[in-house]
């Protein structure tokens, strides 16, 4: 059965990574594509490398006509799909890539967006999307909020370790190497070529960045009390990719046994050997995320790392993955892509 | 109907791209996969972004049983693969991804590798594997020569306008622009990241290029008399990817008109609109190849640009639809993927 | 004897570059940095690899008070200058390294940068800037007028071989491999770090370059009648540098000879060795050209090569050099570091 | 005064920028560099970015006559300075760029690079060269051990901070991302361009990494009680480069008031203004090391960030600047170029 699609906000990179993936799926087609600034260009003007493609022109999203559409992705800046999901025909499903529903409590949306949420009982209804811990959920779900991409990663590898009460929660501090993706293709000074391709450094430290309330809402909910973890991430000059480096106090083996467990019958969660790491380069391109574990020379610190491409399986993949449960359709369907390296 | 593949060269960059495709091919089944040096490892300790795929162990090629393979990709050093495929049960289908079938004179090939051809009857029976023009030979083809890549690319852009005429045969000259991993995963200074992160060098250059046998062999065929090109391949840091600059003289609309036409039905060859340029970036991980026409301010000149993924369409993606082709299955299949970008 | 210096401009990247170079020269001294809309800052929030030095705040161009300034390094977008360098006093030595008084002929300036003059009487008193073919002349001008840095790469190659006659002149075809900093620190959506990062692509072919109207000018002054070349930049992931592959007709050992010879005593052009070829990461963030020459396997085909950083040679490392010759200083001064490899 | 110096080791990264360093220092003249296997060869060509200086063909090392040779810099494989210092004339003085005196402790230097001393005279006398910290015993030293790369990024970021008592000393953690020239110039496939350009990840987790040693000398001297920090580099696509995110127990501001008075005269350390972050890019090519402190939302916790090169600062730089106190220069230079960027 042939779902019908609507991406909007496809002029941007989670858009496209949304057409590369569909592009190949077995049962999703792709009816209507909107851009706000860029309607009327033909998506292979936008993103050249969709060329080959017979597309549907980018249009205004108000010139869609919703109807005809089984499943809205919706990959718009923070904000903006507030408004606009309150307003789809009841029987449009909706996988929402931004951070409008990822929060479900109004008040901790307003502390890290910094303005009121405008959709609040739609807020309260929406599943977080973290497929593999809210599957079933997910399933029955109408409207689904695709997780902060930091937030998939960290959360891949802490998620079991927390729910198993394997590593002391009071102090996890996670540092993160994150592609320069994650900024989107909005045009800023410091996301420029000469910018970025011979830097290393840190930003949002300290606890300034947003998905931070996304661990706060999940590490919390799991271990049935407050749980707040350090967290700093690093642009590194890559285009995709996200590592997260987790520096936790509990046992190694215990923490490796635990992860090797819960993701055993993952079909895109790898649990590396013990004692190996995973790298950006071996995950990219595709819905694959790896994970590490290592003891340190100090008893009783234990290193986990986690490795995704930001846009696929932090975002855009996970979106497909999750869309594909809602509709009725195999989860990895058009996802088992490996990953392209070098 | 599944299809039994072995891989021979499986350590390789493009063994492991040929094990990327046909980790989601709807009919190969990979049986076997052999390395010389790594031989008895894993492939997922040899490629770690393969370790989701349930793959046989490395294997000395001597140690595979033939009598149970459809088709062997040889993705062997130059040189090897003459011995091995005059060995091969006849039943074997082969493609070969190395250089030692693709010039059909014994003395062209003696001339530019250096050393005598060991199978020089097999010689003759192999088919170019350029599979646009040699479509109809390779299907029933036992045995397939794979192109070098930046020969792939140079002919995409000048076949058709040396079968038409349209420019000066004697004023041929192509200035390539190369992805490192055209050097292969083998061990050498100049191919440090330290030496190429920063650095774009021509190399090879006045004539040296190993390829242009490759050039002179099938233009000179194509023409009917010799052609000799000018040809300069350039590193250029990015891994994957091979932009052709060629310049030649002739009427700029004609040069398209030709390419257009020749082009239009072909499933991976995309002409760009007229004085639009292919970019390396928006064919990557893909089996595309993107070609562009500009007029030049002389009067007369003509710029043909055309860029394609030196592993996937240049080598591994051509093997495959080849592969498919002499396997009876539908010739896209499997390589339909869009590229990754960015 | 210390000289007072002021640049306009600092903000972008060659008004850094100069920065940098000014920060161990023997007797440049900064006394006044301008900036549109980074007036008010630090130089070290705007560039904060220049933090450890002592320097002037930025400031609009109009509070600057020039009495005091021995030397002033326009770094200024195109057109900005015109304006600026007629109400300068008079006895303020200017370099320029925009566009504005490249050309000599007002109506070639109209048809490369679409807008009249507004100082043609400036404009005809301006010093062409390629410092190693106008040195006496730059040591008595009042204004000097820096290339292109394209301009400059090329006319290194070239110009001593037009001048001795030793190549086909109406057959010049130059190719170029372009860091992404040639475009500046403006916000270009196409010069996003991951537009850039993986991609290579020509921009700006056929003809429509606007270095090509220094080419014209100087190539048919030098020539004594019309020389019009081939020219096509390319856009390669790297910060810094040009590589100009030139494709010439003529016998090669001359070709080498003529530059070997008129470059002997240059302190900064570099020819190498007959048959080897210069690498963008051999010049980066140095002053020095290299130059290399190979025979084709075509008789009477040549390929020249040029490299050098775009940001210093190519532009603020010229800069100085010329303002070191306008000020009475070793025509070296400040400028003889090493290239940074890797 | 002329000092003459040998360089052994020439043809590694960290001897071809002591090289570079030198090209533009006012008083040291290299008389004597030595190579293994590339003795015979110009340095121009094992670097050609050092081919417009004029410098002596690189030799074995038995061949240099150290009667005239004021100063020793040793960048050899770890292992062999050993020997080779033994031998020397007792009038030569050494800076040693490996690793073998860096460990004052017999013991601890086998532990770590698993093999006895065989110098143990030698390396009781040598001094750790971390010239902030150790610079009146460098000025009378004969032989400076120069330190880890890593272990000076560390050392500026903690060393202030364990004097003056205002971390925990048990709960220091140290996440480091490295630029990939820090492995050398030696052939390893996971070295190659094509496996490092897109990936990002951790190596010597757990405390395998040998500059652990110094680390476990250096801050447990200065605490007068074991300290025990908590490390892992990571390898990210920069060729320079050094980014330490330090995660301590401590009082952010008191933090930064330390950092802050104890680098105020330093030349070469640059503490940023609190709060801000800084980048690799922008210490690059320069002696330079930036710093910057930053609170966490967790009340008590404080980000610590260290940026060098670990070819100039971490390396080279730091010998130069240990030569220049050990002969009676200022400690500056050939040292204050700026940082390279973009």
């Amino acid at each position: 059965m042939t779902h019908n699609i609507a991406i909007l906000g496809a002029s941007g990179y989670t858009g496209a990574e949304l057409v590369r993936i569909i592009a190949t799926h077995p049962s999703f087609r792709i009816v209507a594509l909107s851009a706000d600034r860029k309607a009327g260009m033909d998506m292979s003007d936008v993103f050249p490398h969709l060329r080959h493609l017979d597309l549907p022109k980018l249009v205004k999203m108000d010139a869609i006509d919703f109807t005809n559409v089984d499943l809205v992705f919706a990959a718009l800046p923070h904000g903006l799909s507030q408004a606009l999901v309150k307003d789809l025909p009841d029987g449009v499903k909706v996988v929402d890539l931004g951070a409008d529903f990822r929060l479900r409590d109004p008040a901790a949306y307003e502390k890290w967006y910094g303005a009121a949420h405008v959709a609040t009982n739609l807020q309260k209804t929406a599943v977080y999307g973290l497929t593999e811990f809210y599957r079933d959920q997910i399933k029955n779900a109408r409207l689904v909020a695709g997780t902060g991409c930091n937030a998939a990663t960290v959360q891949f590898a802490l998620r079991p370790l927390i729910a198993a009460d394997v590593v002391d929660l009071d102090d996890i501090i996670c540092d993160l190497k994150n592609g320069v993706s994650g900024a989107g293709r909005s045009l800023k000074e410091t996301m420029l070529f000469t910018e970025r391709a011979t830097d290393v450094q840190g930003y949002a430290q300290g606890g300034k960045h947003r998905h931070l309330g996304e661990f706060d809402q999940e590490f919390s909910d799991l271990a049935g009390r407050p749980v707040t973890i350090q967290f700093t991430p690093h642009l590194v000059p890559v285009s995709r990719g996200i590592l997260a480096s987790c520096y936790l106090k509990g046992d190694a083996q215990a923490v490796y046994d635990v992860l090797n467990k819960t993701y055993a019958n993952e079909p895109f969660i790898v649990v590396l050997p013990f004692g190996q790491q995973p790298g950006t380069g071996h995950v990219a391109g595709s819905n694959f995320c790896h994970i590490g574990v290592s003891a340190d020379r100090i008893s009783g610190r234990v290193l986990v790392t986690a490795a995704l491409d930001n846009l696929c399986k932090g975002s855009s993949g996970q979106a497909v993955q999750n869309a594909n449960l809602m509709l009725g359709e195999d989860e990895t369907a058009g996802l088992m892509m490996a990953p392209v390296f070098p």
